[in-house]
C-alpha cells in the first residue's frame, strides 16, 4: 500500500475569494484521500475567527486591530471588485443561486473531513489574537512545525 | 525513458503583471518539455476573454460583472502602481523597448506550445461568463479534475 | 546519504508582510538543511534594494519608477491595513514588542544561511533597476535558469 499523499496550503490572505479558493482546493484534495493541512498566517487567521465579539484583555493597539479585522469568514472582503463591501454581497447572492457553498460552510466541511486547520502562533501574537477568539477545531503551531510537514507534500501552495 | 514532468499553475489573479508571471513560467516550463496546465479561476478567467463584446443572454448582475471585468489580457490592470490605468500603459511602453512580449503574445505562445488552458467552470458560473466569450483553445473543467492532475506535478503554483 | 532537499520561492510581491512570510519560510527551510532559493521578480525586487539613493543614469520613466518604488525592505507597505503608511509603523512596533525580526534582519539572516537571493534580470530591465542599486549578495538570473532548479524542489511557492 502506498503512503497517504499530503496537500499543504499556507493561507496568508484575508480575502473572501482567496480563502474560498484555498478551502475548495483543500476539500477537493481531502476527497482524494490526501492528508490536508491549512496553515493560517497573517490575515488568513481571520478565517478562523468566531463571529461574535469575545472579551479578551488586550492593549489599545490589539483592540484596534481586533476591531478593524473581519470577525470570521463571512465578514471578509474581496481581493477584487470589493466596492466598499458591496462586492461580497453580490458574489454571495450569485453563489446562492448557483448552489455554491459560502466560505463558512466550506470551513465546516473541512472540519468534517478532518483537515488540519492550524493557526500560526507568531502572527497571532502580532495581530493580538487570542486562542479563545478562534474556532474550537483550531490547532496551534509555529512555522517550523509546518515546514517539517510541507517538505513531504505532493502539493504545496501559498495563497 | 523517464516520465514527462508536469507543471500546474492555478491563475486566480486578474492582474496583468501576475498573469504575465504565470504565462512566463508556463512557457518556460513547456520549453523544458514539461506538460503544463494553467487552471484559470475567479479573476484569472479574464485572461481568456476575447477582446470584442459578445452577445450573450445574461441577467442584470451578470451583465454588470461582464462590463466591469476586463475583456481580455490587454485590458487588465496592475497589482501595484496601477495609477487608475496609467501604470499598465507605462509598463507596456517599457516592455516594448526591451522587446518583452505583452501578455496577449505570451498566451498565443502558450497555445502554440500546447499548454493546457483550462477555465474553471464553477467560477465561470459565479462571474456569469459564457464559453463563447472565451478563447477557442480554452478547455473546461472543475477543480476536482484539476486536482487529480496537480498531485503528480513537479511544480505547483497558486498565482 | 540522501540528497539535499530544495525549497524554491518566487517573490513577486512588494508587500512588507508577504516578503516577511517569504523570508520566514526561507530561513525555516534553510534551518532544516534545505538548499533555498528566493527568486525576486517584479515588485519583489524592491526587497533587495539598498536604502540609500544611488546615482545611475536612467531615462525619465526609469527615474520615476525608481522614486516611486520603495528603496529597500523597510520602506515597503503592507498588503492589508496599510493606512497610507501608518500600518507598517504599527506592525513594526508590535513586532519589536514580541521580539519578531524586522524584514531587513530576516534578509541578513538569509544571507548568513547562504540562501540564494536571485534577482530576475528581465524584470530589472522593465523596472529600470541597476545591479549597483541591489544588495551585494544578489545573484542574477533569468526565469529559465530558475525553472531548471525549481523542477527538483520539494517545496515551490509563488508569493
Amino acid at each position: 500500500m502506498s503512503e497517504q499523499k499530503k496537500t499543504n496550503i499556507i493561507l496568508f490572505s484575508g480575502d473572501y475569494d482567496k480563502a474560498m479558493a484555498a478551502y475548495i482546493i483543500a476539500n477537493g484534495a481531502a476527497a482524494y484521500d490526501h492528508e490536508v493541512t491549512i496553515f493560517h498566517t497573517f490575515w488568513g487567521l481571520n478565517a478562523l475567527r468566531k463571529d461574535e465579539p469575545i472579551q479578551v484583555k488586550k492593549n489599545l493597539l490589539e483592540k484596534a486591530f481586533g476591531k478593524i479585522m473581519p470577525r470570521g469568514p463571512e465578514k471578509m472582503g474581496l481581493s477584487n471588485m470589493n466596492f466598499m463591501g458591496i462586492g461580497p454581497k453580490l458574489i454571495k447572492k450569485v453563489m446562492k443561486k448557483h448552489n455554491a457553498m459560502p466560505l463558512s460552510d466550506l470551513i465546516e466541511m473541512a472540519e468534517e473531513q478532518e483537515i488540519n486547520l492550524i493557526a500560526c502562533t507568531m502572527t497571532m501574537d502580532l495581530l493580538g489574537l487570542d486562542k479563545i477568539e478562534l474556532r474550537e477545531s483550531t490547532e496551534y503551531a509555529g512555522v517550523a512545525a509546518y515546514l517539517a510537514e510541507a517538505e513531504d507534500g505532493a502539493v504545496n501552495m501559498f495563497i
